[in-house]
This record gives structure tokens, sequence and C-alpha cells, in this order.
């Protein structure tokens, strides 16, 4: 097979006319030649961070998507499946992940569960850790964010460490706004990547001394802007990564859209490129092709150096992508789960209290840190309830692994004014988060997530929907586009029901996330991320 | 323990007062505080390239000598033991240098035989380099020399490749001058590093194409010089190593002195100690501490930032070095030998020729590369002989195997009035080398080294002078300082004989190293390195 255009040559810098023969799936010889086609002939583009799981879609779902924006590889960690199934999940991703033609990477979780104040589904010690990076299938030590366990020598972290280091492969970091001594202390215990950079300086930093900084652009967090400046002079030891994508936008565009942006900035397309597809093969020590002869051909035909519109994509010389059509088949999986609560009742969801302050979450739109705030009580019958007119909700998070009694709490700015709204993906345990009008609506859509065995779902007066998550309760079972039509359904149904925020069900699915501050309710009760420890819905 | 002085902070820039505990043989804590002492406390220096062999001692006596200098570790590619006795004397290097708190990383040579157009003692193949990868103490899979094997695909070449990353080791490189398309190629095939830059440009080109660029200073090759101006901007991507450095210069000095040069240059000594301390660290993932808390404590007192002369040296928190005195004791070891080759008689050495022309090595002091010259011959009873007038003198590389007839040239350059010379030190096969003013002077010193089993000596008309070097023919069994000062005698001794070079041994020693051009000799015959292919003595 011939492929004919314009071939960019990222090593030397140059384009020109020519012809690549691709022979038993490698590139056999890359020929200069004239040619009248005008596209671009380059290797594929890699997302060197990126949780499958939060596309809601399983790897092979996801592949079926990445190839039409010219992604042939994953850097991945399968940090929200292995909360819920520990290495079982993992090994769920790389099997399913297999049975296609993309070039899935997938790393061994560091952090399961994320931290000892809420309840995950498993539990990856050292030794899971020891026989896992034994797995050649494993290519990593996926992002390590107890950066306080780094710094202060947990005995556990230390041993994780130790068997990436052992087995020589690489650890990757996440550290936001971790610098100074702390940093130097991070990295001296060997981990090589950050994707949590948030400002040029801090990125600068990181470079400057010699970790690599992968710039991401995700659904939720957005770094692009703030990093994109330091490409031009660290093109050799930068990244592109989207960390957490969701349907709607992973159908949008991936790393091309990243490209895009980075040459409309100035940016020399050879740096991009460095960044976009060469890097992460380096760094990750990974079997993707960079269309030098020898090399498997992994490699993508773009209609401009601008917007890098996919016209065809090629992996192990497999046409994947060609035109407006994937060619990567459905792969036939069974649904694995760890669901194991009862029903609730509504009785459950009441916090029986006299006080007239109460601590409330304060959910702030895009973004994962919250405030609190102390508000006025609402009590009726002697029970804590939602006010609609002060917008203060009752939220709960509900232990989906085994029956408990649910957690409660307040959170102002979700703006529902009838119904309820509620997700089983709720980061880092996965736990039911609910956030609804009355404790009775709470319920309900409480209740309908656990008979579905996960999803997410809104309830009005005279309406259920839910997008049913069979997958660990995280992942749809469905294609993109079903899930994606059904997400943007259920998203407007939220919004209906007056919820004023950008993303519903992002925001949602953050509340719980107890690593990233202020105020947080996880399934054993509302936390302080700033102080770390528990604290009192009650202000007495 | 304590240690108290002017503490450098590398990750951060910074040199404080302060005490260093240390405490099993980790670094506790490192606290600002006064102190009377000027000595300065830091990582100790590591050496990124070296083939212990080259100083003629074994690892454990190579030890005593570099901690002197402040040097607390190595990445050394056992090449030349690999050349006389395969896995085997892998195998010899790591368990002698384990029995020395030393911390050697050894690399599993990847070219042995270097070429197939002389006799080694063994042979390294893929299977081979398999099991090596495997190994943990194995840490990366050393000098690809094979640059054609790796532009043009040889299927052996690619094996061993694949082997070092399957198990996510790195893959050293041996590529002087390579550039342009051949290096990308070279780089593409996964290979990280190269220590045979010998220009600023070939530098600057591979830095910028993502190798590093390790800057050598050996006995023979010197590149400090035309590569130490690109330290300044790659500071996080280059290294200080040796090469091949001899016992003599071992004991004058090693990183140490790279140090002082750089900083006498004007380089910042933060980005020196990078280079000297950190990036191997790092590059190739070793077991060293970098004085970090919760490191081994792995670190040097030198007396000032310009000379950098140690004063004590720590490994694992040990004390191996005080003011003038190594801790490190002398290690038990049994001599393993490849040594299998008769004596040779006085007409094995015969040329018989009616030649009237014939061509001559051009040996040229201090350079590995030869020239080709065509002279006249001097043919005395139908043989060709030497000619002390002309310096053109017979040479000998005999097969030290098994029994072959030798290999006979003529060289220019030795200055030989009187005698003979010869090493068993020939790189990269260790055959028996010999060059003398007569067929008698030739096989008496032959003779003389088959009779040891291996050394360097010299032949008058009534003196003999051997160095033994029976561990494998190219290493003493004795301690630095006494192969040091019979090395100087014997070196010494060949100027008397009317050598003019700098180093008679070491030219020597190169003159069979078929893969630096023009004209070599092995023991199958005389080799047109430019050709890559044998050649005559005589010219018809």
């Amino acid at each position: 097979m011939k492929l004919k255009g314009n071939i960019i040559d990222i090593p030397n810098g140059k384009i020109f006319k020519g012809e690549v023969t691709i022979e038993n799936g490698k590139i056999k010889s890359i020929e200069e030649k004239e040619s009248e086609e005008n596209h671009f002939i380059l290797p594929g583009f890699i997302d060197a961070h990126i949780h499958i799981e939060s596309t809601m879609l399983v790897p092979s779902e996801f592949a079926k998507i990445a190839v039409k924006h010219g992604t042939v590889a994953t850097v991945s960690d399968p940090h929200e499946i292995a909360n819920v199934l520990g290495v079982k999940g993992v090994e769920f991703m790389i099997e399913n992940g297999k049975q296609t033609p993309f070039k899935f990477n997938f790393g061994a979780p560091s952090c399961v569960p994320a931290t000892s104040f809420e309840s995950a589904g498993a539990e990856i010690d050292s030794d899971a850790i020891k026989t896992l990076m034994a797995n050649p299938d494993i290519k990593y030590l996926a992002e390590m964010m107890n950066y306080p366990g780094v710094i202060y020598d947990d005995a556990e972290v230390l041993k994780k460490l130790k068997w990436a280091k052992h087995y020589n492969k690489p650890i990757d970091g996440h550290a936001p706004g971790l610098l100074g001594e702390d940093l130097n202390k991070y990295i001296s215990a060997g981990i090589s990547t950050d994707h949590e950079c948030f400002t040029y300086d801090e990125g600068l930093e990181k470079l400057q001394k010699g970790m690599k900084v992968i710039i991401r652009e995700g659904s939720a967090a957005k770094n692009f802007e703030a990093l994109i400046g330091l490409l031009d002079e660290h093109f050799l030891n930068m990244m592109f990564c989207s960390d957490d994508k969701h349907p709607d936008d992973l159908l949008l565009g991936h790393i091309n859209q990243l490209c895009a942006r980075a040459v409309a900035k100035g940016v020399d397309v050879f740096k991009v490129l460095r960044a976009a597809c060469v890097n992460p093969v380096k760094h990750y020590n990974l079997d993707v092709g960079l269309l030098n002869v020898g090399d498997d051909a992994d490699c993508i035909i773009v209609e401009d150096l601008n917007d890098f519109k996919t016209l065809q994509t090629y992996i192990n010389g497999a046409l994947v992508f060609d035109k407006r059509e994937s060619k990567i088949e459905h792969v036939e999986f069974e649904n694995l789960n760890n669901f194991n609560t009862d029903k609730k009742e509504i009785s459950d969801f009441r916090l029986e209290s006299q006080a007239e302050k109460i601590r409330v979450i304060e959910c702030k739109d895009g973004e994962l840190v919250t405030n609190e705030l102390i508000e006025n009580a609402t009590i009726e019958d002697g029970n804590l309830i939602s006010n609609t007119k002060t917008d203060i909700l009752k939220m709960a998070v509900v232990n989906r692994y085994e029956n408990q009694k649910p957690a409660i709490g307040f959170i102002k700015n979700i703006g529902l004014k009838e119904g309820a709204i509620a997700s089983s993906v709720g980061h880092d345990s996965h736990n039911i988060i609910a956030v609804g009008v009355s404790d009775e609506a709470i319920c309900k859509a409480v209740n309908l997530l656990i008979e579905n065995e996960g999803g997410i779902c809104a309830i009005s007066d005279n309406e259920e929907k839910v997008v049913a998550l069979p997958m660990a309760g995280i992942m749809s079972d469905q294609n993109a586009e079903t899930i994606g039509r059904q997400y943007a359904e259920l998203d407007k149904m939220a919004k209906q029901l007056g919820s004023k925020l950008h993303a519903p069900y992002m925001s949602l699915s953050f509340m719980a996330l107890l690593v990233i501050p202020s105020l947080k309710l996880s399934d054993k009760g509302l936390f302080d991320g700033g102080k770390f420890k528990f604290t009192s819905v009650e202000v007495l």
C-alpha cells in the first residue's frame, strides 16, 4: 500500500512531496516523489494521560471515536475502574482494548483508594502494584496523587515507587501547585511527569527541574492557555493530554484540537508535533510508530496543518478511519460491576437537627474547588431539608459497595427547583451522589441508580430519565453516539429542573472528590479538604 | 552520624551552612545550622560511561581509586571482558563489583564480537541479550556501535534493541559523526545517548533531536573542549564520562577533574553538578542517592568548588575514603581467562614476498584513526622484514583463542630501534598485538605474553619486562598503585627502545580496532576500514 502527499519529517523539520510504502503493517520505504495530493502524512497523535472511563465509554468504543481525530494511542490510567473493581477492572480495560487495533498503554493506578476518608470498592496495595509492574501490559505507574505520602515518606507509597523503579517503568506525577523543596523531594522520588500545572511559572519550574510537563485540556480542567507559551523552548519535554474528557466533548475533537490551537498561537508545527506524537513514545517507551522506515505504520492523513482535520488514520498499516467512517468494530463484553447496596427508604435521608446554622458546600461552576458557607438551616418536623428559595439543597452520598446509612450534606448553586439528579460517577470512589429538592426525590433518584446498578439520572415530579452505566457503574455498554445523545438529553432535563450550571453532572461528580478542597461530602460524611478531616453539618 | 559544612542543594541552586544527619545508610535530615566547617557537602560523582577493563583493574580495585576522587558510581559497559569471556565475563564484573560498597551499574554489551573480520573469544547474540536484559543486575543495553546495523535494519541488532525496550532498559549509543537522516533512524530505534560526539555542532544536533550527550574525556579520546560550551543551555541532558581510562590517569583524577575544568570555563556550578551527579541517576534509573532526605547517603565532602579535591566519600552512609586513605578492601578473586594458543616459532612471522611496494599502517600519535601509506618493501631471504631506518616495522596480530597463523602487517611511527613491544589488550577482540625490529624479537614478545596468558611487555636485546594481566588477559590481579608503577616502567622501556609515541601501548592497543579507519590489522589480516573489507600487504 502507498500513501502519497506532503510527508512531514518531524526529526528534520522538513515537509516534502513523497510516497510512503506500507508492507506487513510497517513502513517499508519513504521516497521523495511528485504527487498531486495536497494533504499531509504524519505520525498519529497520542493522548499522554487520559482516564478512558471519564468518556463513559469502554476502551473499544473510545477507540472508535479517537481514531476519527487522528489519535492512534493513549497513555491511560484506569484509576476510576480500579476504585470500583480493583485489579480485575484494570484487566478488563487491557483485555477490551486489546481487541481493537488501537494502541492503549495502561498504567497501574497508584492511589486506590484515593483517601481513607471514603469507601471505595477495592484497594490496590504495594503487593498488587508489584504484580502489576511485572506485567508487560502495564507500561508505567500512574499518577502519584498522594504527594504528601511521597513528601513524608509513607511506607506504602515508597514501596509502590520502588516496584516501578525495579521494573524500569516511568512514574507519572500529579502535583498541582507543588513547588520548591517539596517538588524537589517529589522529583527525587523518581516521579518524572506532571499534568496538573496550572500556571506558566509552575510549568517552567517543573521543566527546569527536569520533569516532563503534559499540557492538559479536558472537559473539566483546562490548562492549555496557561502553558502553551512554554512549548517553543521546551518542545522536547512537553506532551498533550485530556485527563478527563466527557463523551460529548470527545465527539468534537481530541489532541488534533490542541495541535490546531498551538499552531494558531504561532508555535512551530514541528515542535507541536513533537509534543503530540514523538515525546510520549520516547518517554513511555511505547510501541507506536513515528513514520520512520521500519516503524509500525501508525500514521494519519490530515487536510492541512491549521485544523488538522483527519482524513484517514492507520494503525499497524490498517485503515481504521476513512473520511467519516471509523472501521473499528464493536467488541462484545460482559458487564462487570460492584454494586451491592439495597434500595433506600425516604427516612434514610432524614437528618435530625435543631441547629440554626449549617455548613454548606458552595459549588462553583466549572471548578473542582468549592467554598464553605455558613447558612440558615431549614427544619421541618425535626429534619433538615432542602430550601429551593435560598437554593440550599440536600445532598446525599450513598455507599454503593455495602449497605450503609447515606451521608447527608447541603449544597448551594446546583439550582434545582424540582426533583433531583444523581450519579454513580463520583470521583474517586464512585459512590452515588444525589441532590434534590426533597428527601423523597433524592430517595427516588438514588433508588433508580441502584435498580440500574449505576448510571446518571434526573427525576421530576412526573418523569424519570436515566443513562445506565452498567459497566462498573461508570461506563456504558453503548457506543459513543448513543451515550453522547443520552447524556445531552439528561443534561437538558437537569437544566429544565432549574440548574444553571454549565454541566451539572460534571459538577456533581466532583462534589465527593476529597483531595480538592474546601468542603466535600464523602459516603462517610462532610469533609474539610483544607484541614483534611471530617467536619459537621450543624454549626453549633 | 552528622556531616557539617556548606551543603549544596542542586535542585534549588542554593548553598547553605548546615548539618546532614545520616542514619542506617540513609539521609535522615538536612538542617540549616551555623557551622565552622568551610568545606562543601554534595552528592557523589558518577561516570556515565566507562569500560572498567581499560584501567587494567578489576572493579574492586577500580573502586578503591575512584572513591578518592569522589566518584561513588559508574555506568559501565563490560564490553572488553565480554569479547574475551562472553556472559561469564560480564558476570565476573558484576559479582566482583558487588563485593564492594561502590555502586557499579553494568550494561549488556551489545556488539560482541565487534565485527566479523576478527576472532573474538565469545559471542553475545540476541538470545543472550534477552537473558541479560531480564537480569535486574543489568541496567541498560550498552553502546550500540553497530550503527550501520541499526540504519540498515540488521535482524540481530533489531532483536537486541527489542529486548532492551521490552525490559524498559535504556539503550546507549555510539555514533561518532552520525548526523541527519541516519541519526534520525538511529534515534528512532530507541537509542537515547551518545558519548562519541567530537564537535559542538554534532553535540547540538544530537541534543536538539532529544538525545542525551555524554561529554567524554578519557585517556585516548578527549572531547571536553569541543562540547563543554553546550552545557550551559543543555544541562538537563548532558553527563560526563571517561570511556577508556588508563591506570596512571585514573590515579590522577576522574569526574572531579571535569567538574573543575567546567567551573573554570565559567559554567554555573549547579549545572555542572547536574551533569556530574544528577542526570545519570535519572537517565539510567540508578539506585544512587542525591542528597535528598530519604536517599541513600552517597555523598562527598570537597575542599572547594574550584578543584573539587575530595576530602571524604560516603556510600550508603559508610565512609569509603577519608583524606588520603581508601577504605575499600581488597577482594579475593580467581583469574578467569581464555588464552588457548601455543607458543609460536620465529618462522610463523615470515611473510614471503617479492613485492616492491607494501601497504603500511601509519600510526598517528594520540589518535585512533590511521592512514594508509604505500612504501618500499625491505626483503631478506624472500621474507618481508622490519626496517628501522625508514621506521617501517613488522606488526603481528596473533589469535589468542586458538592456534592460527599470525596475521602480518607493517606499521610506521612506532619508532622502535631495538627489540619489540606487545600487548594482549587489543580492542575489541583482545588478540595479541606485537611490533618489533625483527621476527625474532616479535616472536619472543608474543611468546612472553602467551607464557603469562596475557599482559603487556617489552623486549630488548638483553632484557624483557612484562606486566602480567592474568584476568582475561586484559586486567591485573594487582592493585592500582602496583599496576600504575609497572605500567610506567614499561612505558619508559618502550621509549628507551626508540618509541617517540606519547603512549606506545595505548596506540598499539587500538591498531586492531577495525571500526575506526583507515588501515588496521586483525588476526585475520590487513583491513581497510574505509571500504570495510580485507586488503593485501603487497601492492602489486
